[in-house]
């Protein structure tokens, strides 16, 4: 594709600023995106913001390379901005929006000691609206904290006087070998907290040998993502389903055609709809009112909440998607083993392995506490299934994500028949504090916690962790008991036989 | 009725503040108020307070129009007050009393993101007096605050893989088709906190077609209330039976003529006494401090607290109902049905159901934690009849309020059962935030939060939800069992016969 | 007795600071307290810390008058002091020691609308070692709180639709008729806290018909104390039986001629030995560091605590009292009814009630969570009773104390089976908010709560109240079950035959 | 062996800062220890962080006198420092590093009402890097605070008219009569905190006839902390086996000619790999990074957290201990009874009464919540062991330790069976505040506390105390109940017999 060498001034750029003509300036060139507008996944209001103007610092981040020439036609590119006309306003603006954090002050990643720490440094050294899309979750918090909060209300049963001079963390997923029981969740644009983006956190995973899920809302492309990866480095890929099925076909071809890199497709199903994640609004609606009034279109209506980085990323997911139609579809456009993220119930773990052997594993997950408040942490679900249908862990593998802070919270969900624990969160903030380095930090610091853990209980391997490692009563006599109680005592043969 | 022309000083109505001669000026003319003062609702030392002034702004948000003329004689009316002789004094200490937020720094409603939000704007906006009407209940606060925790205490049951494209909240109440499970519950005196009143909720309810339930201490005339009312708007009218049945039974004939409106008849339970609200109580002592030692009436005794608002509004309130001859002596007066308003417990919801179908439906209130403090919530009086007399929610309706602040709360009010949700301060905290825009604003974040919570649990119609989309258990420990526990081995049986 | 009529002065009083020889002031008197000294109930140092001074402020708030006369000889009267060589350092120190709140600043009694306001304004005006002495509790003050907390965890059910007019919450308590179902409980020193005294809390019960138990530590005697008592009006005494056994039953013998005030003898029970009250013994610590160092004593040992005016009170108290020896050695000496304070297992409920008709009541108490820290509230001694030996309920009345603070609380014991509710530190409280009006407002607020909440329950008498007029059974969940739950299933029987 | 007399200057010493050439003065002596480096117990970089200067006042609390003698070798003292080239620079530091009480700001110990007083004081007084050890414990800290807690959540219930005149508190371990239930539990660096050291607190216990256990890791010898015991004072030796077997059985050798005062090996088991105690880990940090970057050493990798004192003790501590190997070597090299430290599961407190009579004692302990965070309390092991394997009670002693505070704590553990208890912090703690006198206050505290509550609880000795003293539902109510509850249902005797 060639590029216009035409020099434009900003004075010129600055005057196409509404829905009739709008032109913004992408890496020092100018486009019309005018005719794009309606069909901007995140509204044309976003992209009316920063219309007439250099808004590369904004779109950098969360659009991965060749978006732009995917949907523009060449004649969209005017030609080069020139640089004498341009200053620099949005540049600076986006600078104060960090909160100031000069680089001597960012401590080493070593003296880090815990996932809070980290924590703490990414709030400081990211752009506020990364942290906040990062940070946020829905409604009240209260599924996000009780994540966490769950976890501490299990105690540890040490046993002693045994030799716990080694220690194994290591174990296999799908049947591929991984160096840890901890795995990166999905989670999107990594390049807004930190240039490293998902390569970043690849590089970090591949010391560890652990296993990193790709979002469909990745930075990079996947290609970029898995470049650098070591021999046996285990990857999956998030599907959101696209209204426009094509696609998500092609994104599949894509993906089948990486298969010594990508082992399964995980389809998310805990968000179909996007939950209402306040903070994540907030800022939104705070940068919405520096705009002038004139770029404000009356034909997009005001939603309660209006959208934050959030909402923008939803645009054109589907919302239809069922077990008897969407996985036969699945299997037609790859042979990958399907892993179903967003389970939440004992009933659609029963159902997911009925679909074994197309569906290989589940991620209990209640999308972080970001879908809906007060939805059920993963610890929940997992005791609910050992209740009430324990066969499914025998015929499809368990996973889950949401809360883990400590090495501790990895080895409880692994005694109750975890497979692998996965932290979504924790590798983004690590990749705020420090890019790969504070990824690498993240995961150092769990596996240590993770293998303490596991010698203090007197274990060796993963494998060897089981129920009799932890009490859970307290959290035991809160879960799902069924219409009073009945599910103990027989209803649930009649509720599964309707599923 | 004429008016007297004749033109009076300020300086002769100031002459008039004792209990021998009290003089008020009300809408620019004067009025002997000495006969009325033994018979005011509020007592005589709340007139006694304001005499000698103009008391316009004190008495028109709380008395609709006409209550003047149907309370006082023609010759009470004594002349016009000379407008150059008067000095606004009244009028500025009311302005000061305001919590002094400018226009300008009024948020737009549309960026206000929940009920809280709301409730804080609101909280700035009205005059303190009016938010501490609002914003008390009784006691400790205990029931207030339970009411809304329990909903926290209760956990969804997402469940995925199903088609939640459509949405679809909308129910029936009594047989009429409504857009929301969501009604406006009976509040009194809603001019206090903006002058759109109650006028300006129904306004806002018809975009929503949501119903609402008048109070009978409204500040606007039912007549005024409805005028502007869409086809198929529906309402309620809510009793608080009068000592003096004469009143209540003209009250109800009125209502009776509007019944393309007023589709029942809502009879309130949960307060035949007065709860004790401090906060409201307090507002008036210190009221009352500001006032000259001059005009304290020795004969009337100083009851603990003194009374606020509340307690004003009280006075005249019959204490007497009963089953046996409340229900019948409503029968003779309306056919509408009736709706009883206040049940916290399965045996009265029982026996409610035993008065059907002239009752047609129970709400389950604590009266928005005003009556009595640690009475119970309207989920655990649910769970009651669910566990106890699930036979009630064949026969009527049972509608709950008190403690709804997000979507999640009213689906989890549903799937127990409930066919409708009431919110009374939120509503009001709408009016005061914003008028009508700002119920609008809260009706439209509570319905697009319960449609995303329906969306997330995979339900597309209020029918749909069930008992298996939460998890009530921990609530369900904690509901009344009976003496021993023998509740649920039977002995409820023969306290049912008893009832 | 005659007085000596020499004048002495300062400059010589102040020369006897020492257990050689040792004078102190008291009303305008100067005394050789020399001899006195090893005798003292609240040992030598208390004393040795005033000598040489005027001790007036600090001895008559918690000596009754005759003490003086009872303790010393004649000649141990010097003569009077010479007022004008008395500098009064010691009064200003005493003022100083008030938390300096002015007259003015004292709100009228009837603007206190709970009893936490009451006791902030207490807090306010009362000297500091009083409060600290009221206030204190043993420990770590979690009995205290947890007397309180245990009501709130108790849920109110309302029954509606009945007729609520009259209210009536007198009852009976040994068959004698008292106007409130609510009475003071025995607590020490009262003047300590304003100088109306105990005879002002009497004053304050003849009001509203309130039973009075007089404390055997009481700052007035027992005839000063019932002086001014109404026909009717119902007293106790409560007897600490001395190691010295003659003088209790010089006590008794004096209580005896008072028959027809005082109804019964209130035994304590709950505080053999005296707890730990940190806070008050802090107290006596930062006053002990002013002294100066040459009166402390080598002779005494240094206890842990030290001892506030809590463990000079205990001096002289017998611990070795005993079922089998104490009832008879009572009745002996007297044939008034017997209550025995501070029962707070439901085997030694059972035990009292085996001991019927001499003992008639017992007053379940953990001594206001003063004597042992982490003991059980009288709620879970009224479960116990309930649970495992309701017979105990018709032989002899139970009443209870500790923890009430709203007339909810009251209603929810008496709901329980309790006959009546004691008020200890909010009686003292209202004495020092207002001495005799404190008392009467303390009494006014909690009988009107009562009352609001008795209405509300559908309540006429206080006979109506029943379980079923409460939901206790998140507190039924932790009340004692015996070893390994046993008590349920029979073991009861087997320790039961045991005692 | 003889001292060299060269007089080196600290000009010269300065210039050996590196892992090919390290000085370090001691106590007035030169050092080259260069050589010993790579076997520095805690690393070689704590030396050379204090390389080439005068490192006494580090060195000194932590190394038992004798240490240098049998690390060096003779020709590694190379002379003496001259003490005129010697600027105290190190000394200077190590002040600013206390917290600045004078000394005139310590206030007596008999002020000091209680254990959290004395903690206070300590944490003033003691240098911070004392501080931190101490107080530090793993992750969250929630083990620690749990330790406490679970004391608060049990009730005492206290018999009365019961003669409590008498109360003895004494008892028996292992048929040796004790003063006290509660023995000090070995804790490291005694000296960190006070130079009194191990013997200020043996000094201490003589008084009260407390046991003690001395830690292995103790800052002085045991031949030193025995010296001035008193007959019949009991110690025990805590044991942490080395890799270097031999330098363990050299120090049991050691004990066992000590035998009049040792009376028992203590094996810890709860530790076998350090715990994450991250205040302790940052407070090394902290001191690291004002070293000079030229010392760094390239060959220590950067472990997570690096270690602070507790990670530095446990350098070749063996964590390969076995009931099967490690029991059979200990007969073989003492016939001292053996107390096994640090069970936490009913499972292993079977498994150790198994292994009576070699074994005698278990210590239920989770090492103070410094092993690993979430580990349950030693409440939670008694009341497993009593529900489960009650028959461990009768086989072996059972003594307890962590989170106590009160002597209501100490009452509890022994009505649930336990013989004794231990404290460790607040030992430290009272050394700190006071040195011997701080260790003698805290022990008054908790025996006058102690014996106030079996007086209130009725009980005269230490064997009277039993469950029924206490209710402990709501902490039974959350121990460890086997998968699915079949632990309480004849599973535990099939994992019995696979122990």
């Amino acid at each position: 594709m060639k590029m216009s060498e035409k020099l434009i001034s900003a004075e010129e750029v600055v005057k196409h600023t509404t829905s009739e003509s709008c032109w913004v300036v992408l890496y020092g060139n100018v486009y019309d995106v005018t005719e794009f507008l309606p069909s901007h996944p995140g509204g044309s209001k976003i992209i009316l913001q920063l219309a007439g103007r250099d808004a590369t610092e904004e779109y950098d981040p969360i659009h991965p390379p060749g978006t732009l020439e995917e949907n523009l036609k060449p004649e969209a590119k005017l030609g080069k901005i020139d640089p004498q006309t341009l200053v620099r306003t949005t540049k600076t603006a986006a600078k104060e929006e960090k909160k100031g954090v000069s680089a001597d002050e960012i401590p080493p990643m070593e003296s880090l000691l815990n996932l809070d720490e980290i924590e703490q440094v990414a709030t400081k050294r990211m752009p506020e609206k990364a942290w906040a899309y990062y940070y946020s979750s829905s409604d009240d918090t209260f599924s996000k904290s009780f994540n966490n909060k769950v976890y501490r209300d299990i105690l540890l049963r040490p046993r002693v006087f045994i030799d716990c001079t080694r220690c194994d963390s290591s174990t296999t997923l799908l049947d591929h070998k991984v160096g840890l029981p901890i795995f990166v969740s999905p989670a999107a644009m990594a390049r807004l907290g930190h240039p490293d983006g998902e390569a970043g956190i690849a590089r970090a995973c591949a010391k560890f040998g652990a296993m990193q899920v790709i979002s469909n809302n990745a930075s990079m492309t996947p290609e970029q993502i898995v470049a650098d990866a070591k021999p046996g480095q285990m990857f999956g890929w998030q599907l959101y389903v696209q209204n426009d099925r094509a696609k998500s076909e092609a994104m599949l071809a894509r993906i089948n055609r990486m298969r010594d890199r990508f082992k399964f497709i995980c389809l998310t199903l805990d968000a179909p709809v996007p939950g209402k994640r306040e903070l994540d609004e907030k800022q939104n609606f705070k940068n919405a009112v520096t705009v002038a009034s004139g770029v404000k279109t009356a034909s997009e209506p005001n939603r309660p909440g209006g959208g934050g980085v959030g909402q923008q990323l939803f645009f054109g997911t589907a919302s239809d998607l069922t077990w008897k139609v969407t996985l036969p579809w699945l299997a037609k456009h790859t042979d990958l083993p399907i892993v179903l993220k967003g389970v939440q119930t004992h009933e659609d773990a029963y159902l997911a392995a009925k679909y074994a052997p197309q569906v290989r594993a589940v991620i209990l997950s209640n999308h972080g506490g970001r879908a809906l408040d007060t939805a059920p942490p993963a610890v929940h679900t997992l005791l609910e299934i050992r209740k009430y249908c324990p066969e499914v862990l025998d015929r499809i593998e368990v996973w889950v994500d949401g809360g883990i802070k400590r090495g501790t919270d990895v080895v409880k969900a692994l005694c109750l028949g975890a497979k692998a624990v996965g932290i979504g969160r924790p590798a983004l903030f690590g990749l705020g504090a420090g890019g790969q380095a504070g990824v690498e930090r993240t995961l150092e610091i769990l596996k240590a916690e993770t293998e303490t853990c596991m010698r203090l209980l007197g274990v060796e391997k993963v494998s060897e962790l089981s129920p009799r490692h932890i009490n859970s009563r307290k959290v035991e006599r809160d879960i799902f008991e069924g219409d009073a109680g009945l599910e103990t005592f027989g209803l649930w043969d009649k509720v599964k036989s309707k599923l």
